[in-house]
This record gives C-alpha cells, structure tokens and sequence, in this order.
C-alpha cells in the first residue's frame, strides 16, 4: 500500500462514532489546515495570498449540502441544455457549436478542447464509423484535483482532522499514542512511520460502530460549516467551472458521467449530485466494510474498521469492473493515482479519449505535478504524449478556473437562474 | 456462511481459467442437470411433465447473447411506452388503467396488482404528500426465482457444473478427490460436507488466472447453447413475463430498476440487458476479488481466488449500501434471502414497496416454500403480513407466466415489433 494511498483511505473512513458535541468546526478546519500546511513536504510551497487575489467574485454564504428531498433532479436534459443557455431538445449534439462559444464557454481555443470535442462529436455522430451506442458512453472522472482542487491537502483530510479533534476529549490518551498523535498533530511523516497497521488502528479506534446515515449526515453538516483555509470558502463551492460543463455536455450527449476517485465512497455520495450532477450511485471510491444488523427493531447499516477495497492506481481499474461492469470510453485524471485508469479505459477497441488535467497554473489555482504530495503527476507526464492522452493545461485552456468567478451564474453546480 | 449461500457464491465464481476444447455443452449440461436432479433434497419433487403441458408456445429457436453493439437502448422512454402500447411522454403515469388492460397485462386483478399499482400511482403523484422525485425512486430486484426460475436448481449452478466438467480432463485426479469429486457428481450433500474451506479450495483451482473478459465470453457462450433439462429452451428464454412488465412499468414511472442477487454479478452482467433492460452498472451480486495487470502491453483484471462479497441475506442491504448509496423505496424478492432486503427497504422514511413472489403453481411453474432447496421462504411467509408486505401468488395473481407464452409478442425482454 503506498503511503498516500493509506492515508486517503485512512482518512475516508474516519469520522466520530456518533453525534457529539460539535465543537467549532471552521475553527477546528482552521486550525487543523494549519499545522497539515507546517508538516507537508509542498516542494513548490505558493504564496497563497496570490490565489485570493485573482478571485474577485462575492463569497457564498448559502449552506452547502442539502437533505435529499430538495436536490435538483439534475440528469434531466432540460437543466442541462437551461445551463449551457441553448435551446431544449434532448441529445442534441453541438459538434457545429465546437470552436465557438458552443458548449464548454470556461474553455479556451486550444487543443484539448479541440480534441473533446471531436471525439464527442465521433461517436455520437449515427452511422459513422466510430458511432459509440449511448448505453456504451461510459465517462469516469477522477475526484480531487480534477473535479476540485487537492491542495493544500485532500479535502476529505481536513474532514478526517477535524473528527480526529471532536472525539479525543473522550480520548486524552491519543494525545501521547501514536498514531492518534500524528493524526492530531497533522504530522504526516510520523504517521507514514506507522504504518498500515498503525492506520489500521485509527480505523479501528474511531469507526467501530457508526451507521451509515450517521455518516452520511456527519459528511452534510461538516460541509455546511467547513471553510477551505486559504480559500475561505465551502469546500463545495470550490469545484471547477470547465469540468462542470464537460460534465454537463457528455450527459447532454448521452454520456453517463461516472466519478472514480481514491476518495472515501461514503464522503463523497452525500453531496455529488447537488454539486455535479453525479448521482451518488454512480460514484466509484474507496471503502471500508460493513455489516447489517436491528437494533431496537430498527435497521441499520454499521460500518466496521476494516478495509474493504482501495480505489487507487491499479484499484481503478478494478473499481470500475465492480461497479461499473462495463469499460468507459472516456476517462478524466489528474494524477499517476489515474493512471491505470486511462490505460484501461483507452485499451479497449473503438475510438477512446483519456486527459490529464495538469496543474499549471500558481496565479489562480496552484501548479505542481512531479514531487507534489497530493496528486503526484510523474509517469503519467512523461506517458501521455505516446499513448495518445490529452493534456490539458490549467493555465493556458481555462478561461475560467472556479465556479465561483462568474459571480452568480452558477450556484453549487445547479444554473442559478433556472433552479433558484 | 450459510450452506446455500456458500454452494451459490462459490458457482457464482466457477468457469473454465481460459478458452478450451468447449466440448458439448448441451449434452454436458443435460447430465450434469440429471445427476443434480437425482441428489437434491426436494422435498416437493413434482412432475416435470406437468410443467411442460401448460406450455404451448414454440420454442425460441434464435440465440441469446448476442454482443454489446447491438444492445437495445432498453431504457429510453420511447421503447418502454411503444413496448406498452401506450402513446410516448416521458414520465406518464398509468394510475387511471389500473384495473384495466392497463400497463400490467400479464397480471390478473386482484390484491397484488392493486397494490402495486397504488404505491406507482402514489408516488409519482407531483404534490401529492407521498411524492418521491425521481432521483429517489430506486426499485431493486432480486433475481434467482424473482425475474426467473430456480427449479431444478438455480441456472448459474448448472453453468459451473459445466466448466468444471470443461476442466476435469486437465485434472483427472479430480475424479477421486474432495471437493472435486462431489462437484462432478453433483453430489451438494457431499459438496457441503467438505465446508468453506473445501469451497474456495474449488475456487482458487478452477479459477486462477482468468480475466474478466475470458468470464464474460464464457457465459454468453454457455447461455447461448445451453438448455433448461426441463423446458428445453434457452435459460434466458425462462423470464417471467409478469415481472418483465413490472419492470417496464416502473422505469416508465421514472423509476431505476437494479438486480440485487445473491448470484454472481459477472455471471449476470453479460446478458441482463438484453433479457430485462437492465445495464449492467445497474447489478448488484455476489463477488470473487480482481486484481489489474498488464500483460505483454495489454491492461487486462484478472479474477482471484478469494472471496470478496456474499449478496445475499443480510448481505443485501450491505450492497445496496455499497453499490447504490441510497435506499431504494421498493424491493421485490422471493425467498428468506431477500429478507433483509425487504426490511431495509421498507424501514425507511415516506411510502415503500415490499413484495414477495410466492411459488404456487406446479401447473405452470413450480410450487415451493418453506422447504425447498432452492428459495426457500419460510420466515418471510411468516411476517409478511404484519410488515405490510405484498405476497405475489404466482398460481392467483398471473395470468401468464413465462415470456414465449405468448409466442413471439416479446423477444429476451424487447418488445418484437418496436425492436426487430
């Protein structure tokens, strides 16, 4: 198990046993995302008063994760075509739109842009060659630093320190215990030297017991609460305008746009689907087990401190197999963690697309790839190029990095306009 | 690990390591189905013969599978309305044909169709107090006995009997030594006798090695040779029309159809789209581990020798869990296994849906319960009625049973005319 994989996945899985005193959240992120930022070996540490900078769009201060019942049926074609402000009409293709201000407008001109859209528009095109049947459009994104950022640390990290922090009032004995020490103290090289087994043994200790509806609403209240330190603004309000829309334009041809990330499966599905349109039954991610049982009568789902499977590198393939069943077409990444999952997905026969997402850009988001401790991009750089991959540049293809710059158009992914 | 759970998963695994001398399925299959035949412990052995007289259909003489191009987009609106014979609109609610020809034809009035009809109409109801957005309405299926037979013995146990009567000439001295032994003779009180331990002995040797593609190729080639010993047609051939309907019925009603089997999900995966519409991301099942290789350049997941999830019994509300991330709202089973299923589904919050299909008509199909080998339901008759769940009488509540009964109005699940 590499050690960023173990982390990932120990931090998935974390969470408080129970509801418990809720402390201070935002102050508790804070503080947390201070010392991760002391004890992380950032080789190309940013000035991150230069990122604010180039953000100038009023902050949001609506709440972020909302219960089920309100979220936006958002698959269907009509909230679709209303975001992209082109007229109704399921599948229709825009491959005549392509280089104008057609359907990915956060886009520049380019190559990468370029080369989405003239694979959309092969195989959707009926009775052409590379025709690809909408049953068979299977398009897997990765999670963290290609739907949203990763830096300066996985968001589900600040999630994990932060439940770490709510339960050790009932755990003094962690504050001198390794590796509940590490983990408090953000110290990511001391919790390395643990070990799998050290891992395995927060897992343990924190997760004995909860229920998955626990869990569940432990994700939604973290997140309406939780402020991306530098950012300073919800987690969720952080996603990447340009991905949105690529999001939004496979589906609008027929695509079923799946998320494949080594994130925790449980932290993620509480809020994809108000936030990308991703229902979360298509979401692929790494887990621990469970087990069902009635307790008083009532059943329930309750989470055992045991991994279960690690959706990460050579695991993504698998993943997708799994719960997919079928190859993608098309897959997203921005990291070596993705790698295998580009591999084998543009293995297979028929016109395929794999991109990279490559972090290029300091001034609006960060730039970093070889030597990053999160969203190490090495042998993918050096690869894409003979294997056909596409990628795209940060700096240079995206007009528009956040979703937040337009300043209103968009509200947590959903078009403003048409489901306010 | 109960018995018949570990007998299911362990076949739910089996198949030949790579391509081999295919030798004579059918003939093979026939055997091997007589020698099971004689060592089940049926307790209500009936009359094959009296099955085979209430079918007047001619026989299904095309094949099964037939590969991934040519999968029907089952799950468009437009091919469900057509196949219904009811004029396209997406979303329509039939609650005012209810209790005519309406959507379930199959279905004799009565207090199940009623039933099923009211939940549809109830939850589809835009304002009504018991409306549920689309995006919730997940309905999930079992399959094994549900959406087609399991008598004389559960169809994918007659497949493993087979691949390991393919592998048995490269390990004679499979002939004389346990488990082995017990599984070529079809001998299951034996075959339990030798314990878990003896059943992934029978996994790691028969299936070390095997890609998924290799799986996948193996079954449609089984299911489009192989035929039922008793019906003598092909065992996708064997759905229930009824429930074919149902199906229908729901995904016109905006609701998501998925299998929740205690079966193994890459023995279903291959074929469920063709037979029910449904895709194959939309299957949950029973699981050996995979592990992703490239070998010499080609990325390919291999299936491994280890047991990685049992979909059955409590299991099912674990994969639903797992595989969906939400609750569904309706579940239809028909044995003990489904239980949990049912009582995970209808604990939840607002309007749900349990139904359990019992086996009543030895005419037509079989009639079982509490004691059958295959399916067994014993405490699910017991608190049916006092849990609000629906019981389906196979013999009272369907006027047809299988789906070539009406020879030639449906072909594996598609409507003929709209599809051919």
């Amino acid at each position: 198990m590499r050690f960023l994989t173990a982390i990932l996945v120990l931090f998935a899985v974390l969470a408080r046993p129970a509801v418990t005193d809720a402390g201070e959240p935002t102050d508790a992120a804070a503080a947390a995302n201070a010392a991760v930022l002391q004890a992380l070996p950032f080789s190309d540490r940013r000035d991150l008063a230069d990122a604010q900078r180039g953000l100038i769009a009023p902050v949001l201060n609506d709440g972020v994760a909302t219960g089920p019942s309100d979220r936006p049926a958002w698959d269907r074609s009509s909230a679709v075509l209303a975001f992209l402000g082109l007229p109704l009409g399921v599948g229709r293709v825009w491959a005549a739109d392509a280089e104008s201000a057609g359907p990915l407008p956060a886009w520049n001109d380019g190559a990468a842009k370029a080369a989405i859209v003239a694979f959309v528009s092969k195989v959707t095109k009926e009775g052409g060659a590379d025709f690809v049947p909408p049953a068979e459009r299977i398009a897997v994104f990765d999670n963290d630093g290609t739907l949203w950022p990763e830096q300066p640390m996985y968001f589900q990290l600040a999630f994990a320190l932060d439940r770490i922090k709510s339960m050790v009032a009932r755990h003094p004995e962690w504050r001198d215990t390794q590796p509940f020490k590490a983990a408090l103290e953000g110290d990511m090289r001391q919790l390395a030297a643990s070990g799998t087994h050290g891992l395995l043994e927060l897992v343990m200790a924190t997760h004995a017991g909860q229920t998955t509806d626990e869990f569940d609403r432990d994700v939604r209240d973290w997140l309406a609460t939780a402020r991306h330190p530098t950012f300073q603004r919800p987690y969720t309000g952080l996603v990447y305008q340009p991905m949105l829309e690529l999001l939004a334009y496979l589906r609008a041809n027929g695509f079923k746009t799946y998320i494949v990330s080594g994130g925790g499966i449980d932290f993620m599905r509480p809020w994809v689907e108000e936030v990308y349109g991703i229902p979360p039954e298509q979401v692929v991610g790494s887990s621990i087990k469970a087990t069902f049982e009635v307790r008083d009568g009532t059943p329930v789902v309750v989470k055992l401190p045991e991994i279960d499977f690690i959706d990460d590198g050579p695991g993504k393939p698998v993943g997708i197999h799994k719960f997919i069943g079928r190859r993608p077409i098309a897959a997203f990444g921005n990291s070596d963690g993705d790698f295998q999952m580009l591999e084998w997905t543009t293995a297979g026969h028929g016109p395929r697309l794999g991109v990279y997402v490559h972090h290029t850009d300091a001034e609006r988001e960060w730039a970093y790839d070889r030597t990053s401790a999160f969203g190490k991009l090495d042998r993918g750089l050096d690869e894409a190029g003979s294997r056909g991959w596409t990628v795209v540049s940060i700096k240079d293809d995206w007009k528009r990095v956040f979703v937040f710059e337009a300043g209103g158009t968009m509200k947590h992914g959903r078009p403003a306009p048409a489901a306010e």
